[in-house]
Formats: structure tokens, sequence, C-alpha cells
């Protein structure tokens, strides 16, 4: 599918609003996804307020494209809503726990791949802010999330200044297995990110960084085993006070 | 977008394989999703060898489209690829944590919603199996997943037997919050279930399962306390079996 084949994440972004009439395309893609049970157990919260905007923009590092773009989507996992309804309804929710959290994030998160493909068929971008769960309690606050919600990911939305590169992928055959996981030899390995290291992009990232590879600038600086369980901690923390770990 | 307002999970499948060039642009498409750090720390399990499908069958409660279907796609969150790439160059791995779950999981299931979408373009039906979450520990050792992998969600793929009546949603206004969460009053839910509760397919569910209510339904059959807390401990034994709770 096109869409699908021209995906890259925007990370400027124009002025322009996102029109309501196309904001509501959005949302309504986002809600038809495939969801456990038929009981839409998330939340979307859409933000367009400058205010709230900025006091997001720490949550996500201060990327300068939470306050450009003009939509930011928090897709959250939500046992809150049906619970309440269970109640109103005579009947005992017991949603509180792992497994409803897990159900609650895949439905919060395909909506969000719904939403996503969407926007760029109106000619939007997007890019999804991982740091989501990195800050998730101050998230939780700014957004005022009740217990039995959590945020998952994020989405901004807008028009795109600029078209980067489409970003590479591993090759195939590096990430499917046929029938049964076959485990990878040295060999494997090799073949898989050989693309990836003999990039230009490659040679520039270990240069800058200096670093002898680029397993090195993912272990030594993007993503170091420290932030790792810092941010492991934090959010295992965030599932416990929201109410998901009965 | 036609493919979105469309989606209808299918149960019944035809005999018919799914051709290997389409197969192919499902996986590209899959592989094509926003992922975290460009990691790819995902693996697809692409089944298609009717022995290993019929020892998959019980794991998803003996739902006959496991058999039928002629593909299943297990989406695993995996670190175990990633961090032998690191291991060889010399680099640390610390990824075997929860957050690197989490972070392994937002892009099985993105990858996974992309493999949707791309198949139902091709005339080919879906449905996702939730069954994965509950039996992890049983899909591991039938598709040999090692340390650093565990499956997230699985997609069944085949031509649809018959085209069953789209399912309702929640009003939009029901999911989606304005800037921040605003909590539901007891109107709120009385008006955002309304219609749902009202349909003729409601007051059939009720009727057969011999109970008050629909919120009875899902809280006494179908989603009981007693399962949920138990499939909540059995997924995380799983996670800390395949070595993400370090």
């Amino acid at each position: 599918m096109e869409v699908i084949d021209q995906h890259r994440s925007i990370r400027k972004y124009k002025d322009d609003p996102v029109p309501q009439e196309i904001l509501d395309k959005i949302l309504n893609a986002a809600i038809r996804a495939s969801n456990t049970g038929n009981m839409q157990m998330y939340s979307i919260i859409v933000t367009t307020d400058k205010d709230i905007k900025k006091e997001l923009s720490p949550c996500h590092f201060n990327q300068p494209m939470v306050n450009q773009a003009p939509v930011i989507l928090t897709f959250c996992a939500d046992i809150n809503r049906f619970s309440k309804w269970c109640e109103l309804r005579g009947a005992k929710p017991e949603y509180d726990n792992f497994l409803w959290f897990l159900n609650g994030m895949t439905d919060a998160i395909l909506a969000s791949g719904n939403a996503a493909l969407e926007a760029e068929t109106h000619g939007l971008g997007i890019c999804y802010l991982g740091t989501t769960l990195y800050t998730a309690e101050k998230i939780c606050d700014i957004l005022e999330l009740p217990q039995g919600v959590v945020p998952v990911t994020t989405l901004v939305v807008g028009y795109p200044d600029g078209t980067p590169e489409l970003t590479d992928r591993l090759p195939l055959e590096g990430v499917i297995h046929k029938n049964k996981y076959r485990e990878y030899t040295d060999q494997n390995i090799e073949d898989i990110w050989k693309e990836k290291e003999n990039s230009e992009e490659t040679g520039k990232l270990i240069e800058i960084n200096g670093l002898p590879n680029l397993a090195r600038v993912f272990t030594d600086k993007r993503y170091t085993g420290k932030d790792n369980q810092a941010f492991s901690d934090s959010y295992m923390a965030v599932l416990k006070k929201q109410g998901f770990l009965k």
C-alpha cells in the first residue's frame, strides 16, 4: 500500500493547523482498529492547546516538534471507563491487572497505527514519541489521567516541513522466521546488518560519536543500560500507581 | 481510508493458499512500520505448516480458524537478535528489561497493524488472537522462541469465507478527550453505552447468557476476574523466564 511504503517520521512541521474535519477522520480511523473483545479499553487525548503542549514538551525531552506540530495524540490504556460502566450495571469489574494493561496497550497501539496511516493519506506527517514510556508519571499529572489510565505512546501530527529520506530497514529475511524461530548464527548476524553498517549515514554517525562501530552508538549513547533500567523501574511504578498491578 | 473503514475480523476462511508474492507484500508492509530507534526489536514467525498450526491450535483455544486459515503470523518482541549483534561488535547490550519488552511489543503491534491492512487491501481477511497473551509459555515452546523473545500477538490471514457485518464502536466522543482527560459522570457512561446496550445483538447476547445486562456478560462469562488474574500472573512469569525482567 503506497501510504505504508512512503511512511517516514516527520520531525519538522509547518504552522498550519489540522482542519477539524480531517482530525475527525483520523480519530474515526483510530477507533475502527481491532481491539480486545470490542471493549475499547483505551482513550485518546487530543491536545491542541499551546500551553498544555508546552507543559508536555519536557516529557518528550523538549523535542521542538511537540510545540511545532498542531496536534498531539496521547494514546492510553484505559480500564477506568469500562469499569465505571460495569459498576453502574451491578457487574464487578476485575480488570485492574497486568493482562488488561497489555490488552489496553495492544488496542491503543493499533488505534495509533490506524491514526498514523489515515493522517498520512491526507498529506499530514506523524512521529511517534517513545519518550511517553520514560516520563509516563509526569504525563499522567499533566493530562490528569485518573486511576485505571496510563499513557503508552504519543503521536505528533501536522503538515510536514520537508520530505526526509525513507529510513532503511533490515532485510526482510532477517526479521521473519519460517514456521518456527531459527536461532541466528554469527554469519546470519553479519549478513543482516551488512548493508546498514556499510551505509554512508552509519559512517557519519560513528564519526560524530567517536565510537568504533554502530552497535556502540546504541549501547553507549542512545539507549544505555542505566537509562533502560531506570525507565523500566519507573514505568513499572506508574503501572502500580495507576492501578494495573493488583 | 476505505480499507480501515471496511475492516472486520474474519473467523471463517476458504482453503485457498496466500500466494507467496502477496505474503511478501504483507511482510514488507509490516517492517515499514515505525519502530523504536529503528532497531526493529521484533520478529515475525510465519507459520504455514499444517502440523505446526495444529500444535498451535490449543494455544488459541482450538478456534477452528487457526487450522483453516493458511497463514498464522506470530508477532514477538525480540531483543535476542539485536543483542547478538551488539555482542559480536564488542558492545554491551542491556535490553533485558521491562522497557525493552514494552518497546519491542509496541513495535511488534505496529508491524502487525500494517500487515493486517496490507492483507486486507489484497482481499484477504484477518483476525487477531488475544489468546497469545494467555498461553505465551506454550507458544514459546512450540515455536522454539529462545531467551529474549516473547510472543505478543497473533494474526490469522486467509481468504474470507463470507462477509460478516461491521462491528459497532462506542461513539467517538466517548473515547477521546480534548486537551486533558475529563473524568466520566454517570450520565456520560449512560450516553456512551446507550446505543450498544439497545442493539438487537446485545438483546440476543443477554438472552443466550441468561444474564441481566451486557456488562455482566463481560464480567461473569467472557473475561472473569479469576482468568484475568491467572493470565496476568502467567504472562509476567513468561516475561521473567524469557529474560525481560532483569
